[in-house]
């Protein structure tokens, strides 16, 4: 059983909205042990919709299409699967039950417009959506089974688990199995390289090597991805663990998780597991660090809060920094990020008191602090600790890795590890 | 002149990492007037590679491959490149020179590892990449003239603006024009819903009007997309700029911005512009509206910072909330952030104070107070308000429309616009 996964949107082919449906829904194939032939993204045009879906559909079992449901014109999906098949569209009356209460509770008369929601082709079928007002589609098309969802991401997602998916379970079961199954992991490390850590990994990334080893890198992340292949999925999964556990091994405290894990949630368990509470005091990023430890449900337990001191007025009247060591050592230095981090911990009543202070850029370097240096300033109950790292990238890659390497310095602080095994504090 | 746009890579292909180049490309292709035929992503896998490659080849005139040159053996696109060309790959000297002094400059020796980075198939050359190790490729297979970029998005990025843009618009040249200019343009606004804004635009979306108009929602924002094609370009304008302008008509104060145009940077404008200021009192949120006001160059003449009180003894001691406002209504209500906003905007010595407390869940809602009841605080030299908002999604799509929430609050209020034109705040 293979799988094509189609795109559709005017919005994607010209570039103008980034795809992250075909990602997720790949993802999902390959833990099913379905492999993905290709993804393609086409415009929101009949004829090359149509041919695109007759196409798909001779060539995988399974075609997957998200997007072209809407109420607009340029919503064309239905239309062209309809043609596709050589049928016509008809209205499914419970989708339009279905729809008018979607409206009706939220207040609203139904816009006429979406009428054409309730809309399938001949032969095949409507697929509710418990999210919004776009059911999804399910038809047979060539030798493929079509399942067609909207393109909002949270629709399409709902939409998977609660319909798609169990199909094709059911259609793996009646194919009576036989296929290898697939498992992947990707494994998340920050503050190395990727060259670096190709040199660390060696042969576990020989491209005949099964469980297979690749690495990405993405917004600073060094993630380390595995594909373990086997027809008996048990030792497909043991694969999967040994190579995982060989790889973290290589890494040691850089990797912070696996999958859908976030970095400042294993900070956050870790503040939890230990006892620890940590204040922020940012400057160049603005919040983003704090926005960062928030995002993680039940942060509030180690995460007081913080302050944003993007003006020296701000940094002195708020967290105490002498304004005699800004007029000095100006406000991206050792000093002020020691005494704004201090000032964080002692207002808030932290264990940990954290601070970043950095020329983002585009303007504001010099020959001394070019685009890019940042001071970190780290309080503990041990005493007052500032790093400084030289980041690259543009003003907004500047910021996301400053906050990173401030999550990335707690998590070791709390580990107890060395801040040095993090490349851009190797030299510090 | 037709593309086909094709993205490398096992995490691609396997859904462990989003594409976002094939979208940032399209949309360069799109502003040659260059039609992409379709985006294609493909696993690193030789055979399938050069096919893919071949094919593609085949069916468009210019082909732009990113992804698969770093230094690991899972990066095959040149190995695919040389094989589907049936040609060698030979070594750069230049490109290899360029390779020594990048990692020279940094400090270190160069991996041996890296050397592969200076080959190139026979017939072929090399691209100069100013941001990282591994050069482009550029060369002529089937009808197509191939290029190929690394898949790190900035330095695709700068190589396309340096080298490829430059080569493309040549070869527009030597065909001698002919082709219908396509101009697009992407109108963004916030606080409308997509069936809302189709209504308002009414005959604007008409499939076969050109321009033609479509629309899309993505993280909260509304964007409205404007494709105009005419064989006379400054036609094919001044069709995009009059269409721009009658969909601006209909979406009124709720539309900030075109293109890569942000909704912070227009705030930040509007503030510069009305010598205001603004400080801010962020909890559910963490510091995500300050991040994403501080990412806006320039703010620091605006913003002077903010405070992160998630707790509510931070609330209290920072921002001087009375704690029997607390006790009475709860940390989420109308009394809570108008004191937060009040105090923020006091303390800072701002002309305006905001303040966003809420339920972002996934716990803590309640009857009264479901998951996505987000109260915001306003403080201006008029006086102190507050606006509530049940805001739909999980608890980061909750936070990051919180965030975009304030900042259209505080641009309406820069611009004397009533709040409720805004859809969350229309019963409020």
């Amino acid at each position: 059983m293979q799988a094509i996964i189609l795109s559709i949107g005017d919005e994607l082919a010209l570039g103008q909205t980034v795809d992250t449906n075909s990602a997720w829904l790949a993802a999902r194939l390959a833990g099913l042990g379905i492999p993905t032939l290709k993804h393609e993204t086409v415009a929101d045009d009949l004829p090359a919709l149509v041919q695109t879906l007759q196409q798909a559909a001779d060539r995988a079992d399974v075609v997957l299409v998200s997007g072209g449901l809407g109420p607009t014109p340029d919503d064309l999906t239905r239309d062209a699967l309809a043609q596709a098949m050589g049928v016509e569209l008809e209205e499914d009356p419970e989708a339009l039950a279905t729809l008018n209460r979607f409206f009706e509770d939220r207040g609203y008369p139904m816009p006429d417009r979406n009428r054409v929601q309730a809309l399938f082709p001949a032969g095949g079928c409507t697929i509710p959506n418990a999210r919004g007002t776009a059911p999804g589609l399910k038809v047979s098309l060539g030798r493929a089974q079509v399942f067609v969802t909207p393109g909002v991401p949270h629709e399409m997602k709902a939409m998977v688990h609660s319909s798609i998916e169990p199909e094709l379970l059911a259609m793996i079961g009646d194919q009576g199995g036989g296929r290898p199954a697939i498992l992947t992991r990707t494994i998340h490390s920050f503050g190395i390289g990727e060259s670096d850590a190709a040199e660390r990994l060696g042969t576990l990334m020989d491209r005949d090597r099964n469980p297979m080893v690749g690495t990405t890198v993405s917004r600073g992340f060094c993630s380390i991805r595995v594909r373990s292949e086997h027809a008996d999925p048990a030792q497909a999964q043991r694969d999967l663990d040994d190579t995982t556990g060989l790889v973290e091994a290589q890494l040691g405290p850089l990797v912070f998780g696996r999958d859908q894990d976030q970095l400042a949630t294993d900070l956050v368990s870790r503040l939890v597991a230990a006892g620890q509470s940590v204040a922020t005091a940012e400057s160049c990023t603005g919040g983003l660090l704090g926005g960062m430890i928030v995002d993680v449900p039940g942060s509030s337990a180690v995460y007081p809060g913080g302050w944003v001191t993007y003006s020296n007025a701000l940094k002195q009247s708020q967290l105490g920094v002498d304004p005699a060591l800004i007029d000095t050592h100006g406000a991206v230095s050792a000093p002020v990020v020691q005494a704004m981090a201090a000032g964080a911990r002692e207002r808030a009543g932290a264990t940990l008191g954290i601070s970043i202070s950095g020329v983002a850029g585009p303007g504001g370097g010099t020959d001394d602090k070019p685009v890019g240096t940042v001071w970190f300033g780290l309080a503990t109950p041990e005493g007052v600790f500032s790093h400084r790292a030289q980041l690259v990238g543009d003003r907004a890659a500047v910021r996301d890795r400053a906050a990173k390497c401030a999550l990335q310095m707690l998590r070791f602080t709390v580990m107890g590890e060395d801040l040095k095994q993090i490349r851009w504090f190797a030299r510090g």
